[in-house]
This record gives C-alpha cells, sequence and structure tokens, in this order.
C-alpha cells in the first residue's frame, strides 16, 4: 500500500501539536521528573496538576500533569490557525461521525475534543494565553534545556489507516518504513509544522502513546541529562540511546517518567516545509533505520506505552518483526 | 510607526526563501571558499557559474555563484507554493506596476523576475529540480557543515516601507528595532517559513544585499570554521562574531566572501509558526540587541553590502546612530 | 588485596605511554580505517608499513601499521625522561631476569624490548624525532580530530599480580574495581602522565591487548565519527558506545579496526598529578562502572582482544563475572 | 636573549598550581559571582572569607575569597611533591637571600609564604585536606562548570627576568612572544604539570596578577557562560573574547570579578609532558597570535590587572607595543 499523495489543501489548518494531557499517580515524582530533572518551567499548579513549558514556547502549556489513580494520556492538543479552522475541523469531524465535545480548557480558547478513526483522543483549539518570553532568561534554563515540545508518536494498530486519516486532515508523510514482504507501513513519520514530524505512527497493539518528543538545542545537552540522570537517581529511567535516528537523521534519548510514560529528547532533524518533498522510505530489516550507528532498539521500546484514557487498545494487524536487542 | 498586523490570508503563499545569485571576478576563488571551506556541494559548475546546494537540501540550488567583471547580488529567489500561487503573483506585481519577466533559470520551472518598490530584484518560482538526499552522506560533510540557506538581509533607506510591502505579501514580523526618538523602524525581521526570518531589513543606504545566511547544525561548527579561515589563508575574511545575537537568538559569525559579498554563519533560533506570536521590540540604544553578550559590531558591518544588479542606492530616511564598535 | 602504596620514587622515570605496533593482514584497508576514517596522519608509509600521529604530538608515531600474515599487537612503547633513566631502567629488567633486547627502531633513539612478569612485550626509548606541530593545521583534521594516543588497556590474567609489578616501576592507581567475595582485582587503571592512565588492566584471558585509546576534543567528535562510519561502511565495526564511563568518567566509544583490534576513542577525564589522589574504589557489580548511564557492555568487549605477538595468553586466576549486555 | 634551557632536575619539586587568595570588598556580591555564576562549589565559609573548589578538585581550595577595604591578589599558591621538597624549597629561597615565612593556613599542611625576585608573593606547600570527590555528582554542576585551575598570568616589567627565575625552579617555557626588535621576551607560558602553563608572564607595569584561569569541559560551557551573564546582570563583566588564542591554541574567555579580578575561562591546550618538547616561538606583531581569529584585545586587557599586596609595580622595561583593539 503505497503511501498517499499528500493533500496540500487539507479541509482545516492545523498548524503544529500544541500539548498532552498525562494522568500521573504522584505528582510530586513527576514534578522532580519534568521539571528539576528535564527543565520544563512550571506556568500554573495546585495540588491536583502542573502545567509546564518549555523554553521557547510562549503559549501557556506543552503538558498538563494531571494527578489520577492509574496513569494514562489523554487528548493529542493541536493548534488550528484560526477561529474559522476550528470550525471547518469541528465541522470535518461530525461528518465523519467523529465525536465533536465542546470543553472548557483553562488558559485555552474555544476548544473540542474528539477522537480519530483508530480512537486517539484528540482536542483542537486556535489561541491559548500567551505568556511573556523566556527564551533569553538563561538563568532558568536547567536539565536538558528543553526548547519546545516536537512531536508525539504513537502506537497504531493499522498504520496505513492512520496515514490515510491524517493525510487527508494535511498531515505530509516526510518518512516511513515499509514492510517488504506485505508491502503495508510499519511506520510513518508526518508533519505539518516544517519538521520531520508533528505525529508519528508505529506499528503495535493500539492505539496507544509511545512517546512526547522535546526538542533541545544540541547532542550535548542530551549528554548533559543522562550525566544528571545518572547521578541523581533516575539512571533506570533510562530506556534507550543515545544515538542517531536513521529515520529523521535526528539525535536521539528515550527516558521514562515515574509512570512509565516515555519521553524522547531529540534535536537536529531537518527542515520540511516544500510541498514537493519526497518521502524517504525505509525497509523493516535496515538495521540502521532505527539508530543509523546500528545498535537495536530493546525489547519495551517495541512494546510498551501510555494508554489513552477511555481507549482499548487492539493488536497490530501487521506481524512483522523489528530487530530487537537480544 | 507601528509594526502592521500581519497579512494571514496573503494573496500568494511564499514558501520560504530559496536562492541568490552572486556575480563574482574570480570563480575559482569563490569556489575555495564557497565548496572548500564553508563546505557548500557543487551541484552544476561551467567556466561561467557554479551552482551550490547546502546538505539537507533537496532542490538543486541555493546559491549560484556566475562570473562577472564586477561583483554584484542578483535576484533573491523565493519558491512559491504551487503554479497557481505563481500566477497570482505575478497578477499581484502587475497590479502594483511593478515588472513581471518571465525567465528561463536552470533548473527551475516557470520563473519570473520583479523588483520590490525600493528595488530589490526578485524571482519566484514554484519547483525547483530536486536530487538525492545527502544530509545522511557524512563523508561529504566538510567545513562549516551548512544544513540550508536561512536567510536574507538587506539595507534598505526606508525599513518601514520595506516592512509595509513584505507585510502585504505575508512576511510576519517577529523582532524589530526602533529608533524611539523618530518612531520609525531601524530594523525589522520577517519569515514565511516558520523561523525568525527569510528576510530582513536593515536602516542604510539601500536598497543593497547586506547577508546570506546559513544554517549550520551548532556554535561548535561555527568555532570549527573559525579555526580553519584562520589557518588557511582567510583571516582577513573573518569580520564580526561570533557571539550569540539578542535579536533572534542565533548563535552567529559573519564573514566575507572574496568579492567581499557578506555570508552569516547562523543556528538556534526558535519556532514561529504560530500567526499569533507577538514580535519583539528592542530599542536601537540597547547594547545587547545586537549581541547578546554586549560586542558592538565594527563600522564595516553597517556600511558596507552587495550591489544589487541594475539598482543605484539612495541615503536612508532614517539617520539614527546605532553603536558601532571604536 | 589492597591497592598498594603509590612508589611515588619509582627506579627509573617513565614519562608516558608513546607507541604500538599494530600486525595487520591488508595494509590499505588499514589506512582507510585509521587515515581516512579516524583522520590520523601518515608521518611515513611504504608497502611494509605505515606510521601515524595524531594531532598534537610531536613525536613521529604513535601508532605503527605493519604488514602481516596474521593480526597481533607488537610491543606496547614507553618513553623514559631521560637516557640515565633508560640505563636505569634495562638495569632494573635486568636484575629481575627480564629480557633487554637493544632493538634499532626508526625514528627512536635507543630501545630496548621486554616483558612484563606476565609477559606483555614492552619497549622503552627516551628520545624519538619531533617533527613540526600541526596542531594548527585546521584543515589536516579530519574524521574524529584525534590529538594524541591516551592509553592502553590490557587483559591480564591476574591484575593483582600486574599491578604490583607496574607500581613497583612507578605507575599509580586511579581508579579499580574489586570483586567483592575474593578480595581480588578485577581492574585497574594506572598511569604516568598525569592523566587517569596510562595502562590499565582487565581481568581475563591474557595478556592480550585490550585495546588502544585516543583523546578527542569533545563528545560531539566522537557523534561526528559514529555518523562517519555508519554511512561509509564500517557501521559494523562499532562495537560499544558511545556513554560515559562510571570508572574514569571519561566520554567514550569503541570500534574495532579491520583486523578486529579494538580502539577507544576518549576524552574529558580528569587531572591526576597529585602524589596523594586517593584511588577511586568501585565494585564489580556496580552496573556504573562501566557505563555511568547503566548501559552493559556487550560479550565481545569482555572476551576479544588482541593477541601480543610471541605470547601465548592463559585463563584468567579470578572467575567472577561482570554484567554482559543479554 | 633567547630561552633558557629548561632544568630538568630542578632543586624541588613543585607538581602544579594550587590556589590563590583574593581580597574582595563585598563577599556577597563576589560569592555571587564566584559561585552562582562561575559555578565553583564553596568548601567553608564565614562572614570573612570564602574556599572554594571546582568541580574535579579534591584539595580543599582553589580560590580564597577575603574580605578587605581594597582589593588585592595575595599569595600565589604552589603544591610540591613532598614535605622533603618543601624543605628543599624553603632552604632554596634561603639561600637567594629571599623571605621564608612559615605560616598556619587553614586546611594545608605546613606552609612557607616567600616572594620572588621581582616581588610577586608565593606560597609552598606539600599537603592540603583533600575532600570526597564530586566529579560525578552532576547536580551540582552549575554556571560554566569549571573543572579545575589551570594557570595564573602575571604582568612582569622584565619577562627575562621572570622567566630566568622560574626555569631555574623547573617550569618549562612552552611557548613564548619575542619583540623581535630588541630580542627580548615579551611574555612567557611556563608549566609544571603537563599543560601549556602553570604560570605565564606578559610584559606590563609589575608585578601584577593578570589573571587566574579555570578549565572547563568544552567550548559550549563558555557560551553557556556568555548567555548567562548576559542576562543575569554581569554583561559589563564580560572583557575579552570568546576566542581561540593562536599561543596555547586553547578556547578562552576573559571575564572580570565585582573587584575587578581577571578571571580566564579556558579549554583545550595540550599536552606537554615531554622534557623535549619545543618552545613555540610568535612574534609580538603577529595579530593571531592572542586570538587565532585575529581579533585584538582591548586596551584594559593590556593595562589592567590585580595589585599583590605590599608590592609597588613598576614600569616595564621593555616598551614594545602590542597590537591593541581601536
Ligand atoms: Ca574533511
Ligand atoms: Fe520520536
Ligand atoms: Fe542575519
Ligand atoms: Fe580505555
Ligand atoms: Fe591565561
Amino acid at each position: 500500500m503505497p503511501i498517499p499523495a499528500p493533500n496540500l489543501y487539507p479541509p482545516f489548518n492545523i498548524l503544529r501539536l500544541s500539548h498532552v494531557e498525562l494522568a500521573v499517580t504522584d505528582l510530586a515524582r513527576s514534578r522532580a521528573f519534568y521539571v528539576d530533572t528535564l527543565g520544563l518551567q512550571v506556568t500554573d499548579e495546585d495540588d491536583q496538576a502542573i502545567y509546564l513549558r518549555a523554553m521557547e514556547e510562549r503559549g501557556h502549556h506543552c503538558i498538563v500533569l494531571r494527578k489520577a489513580d492509574a496513569p494514562c494520556a489523554r487528548d493529542l492538543g493541536f493548534k488550528l490557525f484560526s477561529e474559522e479552522d476550528l470550525e471547518r475541523a469541528a465541522a470535518f469531524f461530525r461528518a465523519r461521525d467523529l465525536p465533536v465535545d465542546w470543553v472548557d480548557r483553562p488558559y485555552q480558547s474555544r476548544t473540542f475534543r474528539t477522537r480519530d478513526p483508530l480512537g486517539i483522543p484528540l482536542e483542537f483549539y486556535a489561541r491559548m494565553d500567551r505568556l511573556p518570553p523566556i527564551h533569553q532568561k538563561y538563568a532558568l534554563y536547567r536539565g536538558v534545556k528543553p526548547l519546545r515540545i516536537d512531536h508525539f508518536n504513537c502506537f497504531s494498530p493499522d498504520v496505513d489507516a492512520s496515514v490515510a486519516f491524517y493525510n487527508e486532515i494535511g498531515f505530509r508523510v516526510t518518512e516511513y518504513t515499509e514492510d517488504e514482504e506485505s508491502g503495508r507501513l510499519w511506520a510513518a513519520w508526518t508533519h505539518r509544522k516544517g519538521g520531520v514530524h508533528d505525529l508519528a505512527f508505529t506499528n503495535g497493539t493500539g492505539p496507544r502513546l509511545h512517546h512526547t518528543a522535546f526538542w533541545v538545542p544540541t547532542p550535548l545537552n542530551i549528554i548533559d541529562l543522562l550525566d544528571l540522570m545518572s547521578t541523581t537517581g533516575w539512571v533506570d529511567n533510562i530506556e534507550r540511546g543515545p544515538g542517531r535516528h536513521g529515520i529523521s537523521n535526528a539525535f536521539f534519548l528515550y527516558i521514562r517518567d515515574p509512570d512509565g510514560h516515555r519521553i524522547e529528547i531529540y534535536c537536529s532533524d531537518y527542515q520540511t516545509v516544500d510541498p514537493d518533498l519526497e518521502p524517504i522510505k525505509w525497509d523493516l530489516k535496515d538495521p540502521q533505520r532505527q539508530t543509523l550507528w546500528g545498535a537495536p532498539a530493546p525489547r519495551s521500546w517495541f512494546e510498551e506505552g501510555s494508554l489513552f484514557e477511555g481507549q482499548a487498545p487492539v493488536p497490530a494487524r501487521l506481524n512483522a518483526q523489528p530487530i530487537i536487542a537480544p
């Protein structure tokens, strides 16, 4: 099944991924991870929730941590270009018989929740409260010096179906992995904002949130984070990396938060604003697609992910086997 | 005169800056600078011209060096989203009584030349020949490891007028410098592609091309270039830096090619895709706006630039005085 | 068995490790590895041997590659402070009934070969031909930008015995790993030149050369090397890393040359010139001693090494089990 | 006047520079500079003095800040190899009719104060209290991540005389600047510990302390410090740099503490343990000797320095003119 031609004139204009809410079981412990270790900045907090932004973001939040009895991922948030796009988006989802629930979200203007056809919870809005810039307040930089949220990656039980849907609403595929035998997609990277991805899909029991990624200045910041985590009690939360991805060419590290939510630290992919950018194809059997340097990912990386609230995952349609570390 | 409200629905869709042709007097010497020293990749060359691209670019060229008796800058090239945008652009310029000359450009699809109201030569096209990716051919990386063309900066004799025009065709101001006394703009940074700028203007005798900038991976690549230039006969071509800009927060270096054309090496500004991004205002008297670390720019940086072919510059309307190195 | 007290007034003054000769089976292929990929500089070559130095070295060679039917490691070379020290060294080895064979070594002044009590071949000299500095010839820097040879690491079948001997001739232990059950040494790092080590020993079938290490400027150069090797046919020669060592705190990468000789790329350990520097003790069961970030080394790293010419290895006395990657 | 031949068998064994006490007028303000901004670690403090060490140091202090009515520099501290060397050193200075005053220094074993022939106050000791390692306590790293004190640089009114004296006690010249006209030394870099210098001299009204330097991991840490100082009220304390030195090949930054004491941040020079290392000669008129990239130092850098307590400076014998920024 080939990559679909990009829809260059989508029904509504999604600017970029924006934020996600993670249900966590111990707010203090999560704060130690996201604030004291990663270096995200608190923009609001009480005994139920913590709102965070990264250093160059002016929107109020990119991560919301909310206390819960069990961990899960909630809506993947996307920012639209305008209020008109919000109306068009709502009409689009309604026309597909997908839910459109208008909700009150603190610090966001009109917002609706929906689900994609495979069950991933989404929320759309056009304007969020703006905060003063802090990217030149260097005394605030800590941890890995996170600059901005970069992308979501989800397990999908049917990557072809996921790509077909998001392609329709304007996400453009930049790179993809094909299972040569079945001709089906194993994974795909799709973007709106001009980087390698806002949203990627990996074959697996799903839908589940595989990871949320943050952009940092250079690979040395990732090395700093590894040194810090290794000597402050977080060494077991390091899951994979550091390394260079074959796909995306980015430098990466995967870590797990106290509830197991996976965070990727990421930098140095490439610009993708050209509508005629040719997607790059990788073969599932290519050991360098995951890590250019050849190191396979551990089993946990292929199997574990965050459940989306209210959505039971189903097994993947495609049963191919990636290269897993022994 | 305030910054105009951004035109979020411009008459045609400019994707990004694309390329520029520089007239140079000694092709071999320019090759030594751009290819052997900076590390740009040759995509075509003969005894009259050299076409270059940077490491992550798939379009055929971002710089064309063409042999001439005297150096000058030629058209600033911009890529449009589609052929329909090209028609709309041509109509727009015609309606303004600005020239629309359809020209044959090697490796580009239909292209027209025009001038902005102050005389800067421009060319627009929608599709350029695509080349295979080389961003993972690490054996080819040399010099400063240039990844992509990032922006043009032009002297304008009337920055308010330049901003007004480009604002109308969709360039959004991200940062600007105001002369407090006159309330007029001293400089402005405007973007299409989601970074701090595709096109900036600085008050001065103009129009002239102040510099063309290339994006590189990290500040360490800029240090590598300085070490290389300093020990291969190019030390006198180092003009300013390295440093951190106050405006844009980018790490920079300014160098001069064998004909005096100014090149900026640049990295680590921030993402600007949000249409509600508030422009950041700087005061002309703020010594940290040019260099966050306080070092003033040398006189040459304020006074010298490349003439645009066929366009005599005029003195600047604004006569304010920036901080110049003694 | 405790670490012995350092011998601060050894019988002769060893300055530092200096060089090693590696027997290789395909000189052209080894040249592609050491010169084109790592970036070592050729100081002499013919159809039998290649002499190499690193960028800040002024001695003629730190590695000699010599064509042979089968790969092996030859003498570990050490530079002495003076010709008087050379005499004292020869007297010392003779008094131990260890061989003292005066040999002609190109580019070296008077040199003798010997073996340590466990059979490692050594050579000592005081002066080597000096070459003009090239550390500021930045056009010559390539690959990983190797600055200098840093250390040798050998498998020893009896690390306690090895440490006892080298301690007597002035090597000072900076860090060591103890097998808690037996109280015996698993590994030790010993220095002369003021870094963490010139010579280290690891428990294992030996004596064999485990690796030769080169010092590079920063971790980013190691990342550059990984990118280069991964895309020029050397991906299978990447064995372990990159990572931060617990022991030494250095940033490291292990690679294998075309004959399997192991090379470490290494940077950022610490200064050890104080004679009262307390050795740091690590437990064999501490997963962070090898890699501060927790990743275990692969089996090959514990089992494979270069034979020393003319020296059959014997099994290790200590049978403890380190943590090996599954 | 040529560089003297190195004295390879000096009368006593100096290991390395160790520490210096700076008289400061506002202890809280100095703490903000050295601790909060540079990132040195407090090892003791009261209302009169603050003791500091850098991250990889295990000796108790490398800088002592002591409250005083007026700023000045006090003894340059050097660590000797043994107590026997301390006796030999005392005898040496007494034989030269130089003072030998045994003093109580907190955290140091037996210590004597003296002065060199030109009046620089010195102190010598062999053992200092040792503290547990903190180089792997990454949560403590702040500011520029200072790893260790690296060198002192002093104005000398007679660099030839200074070099002659320190050469006699074993300091070896690594690089030097000669005034071609007079054949006299303008500046010299001399070492004990195996780097480019422990102690350097620059022609000028003296003796005065020109600067104290700290070693940091990479140039990026220096960029981090510049960003931090520029946005926390210290921008005016940035004096020169960043840049690459011609001499030493190190990456540098010069900053001034609240009392004007000059601190250099420094990394990546080269190893100098070979006794046959040839000193590198630079001409005073070479613009790249100060900064490889060509930027001249500002006038303050040539004229300002810290007075040594109780020592009136005298004008330099040599009246040559270096290249000063306009
Ligand atoms: Ca190269
Ligand atoms: Fe990702
Ligand atoms: Fe620029
Ligand atoms: Fe090693
Ligand atoms: Fe210095």
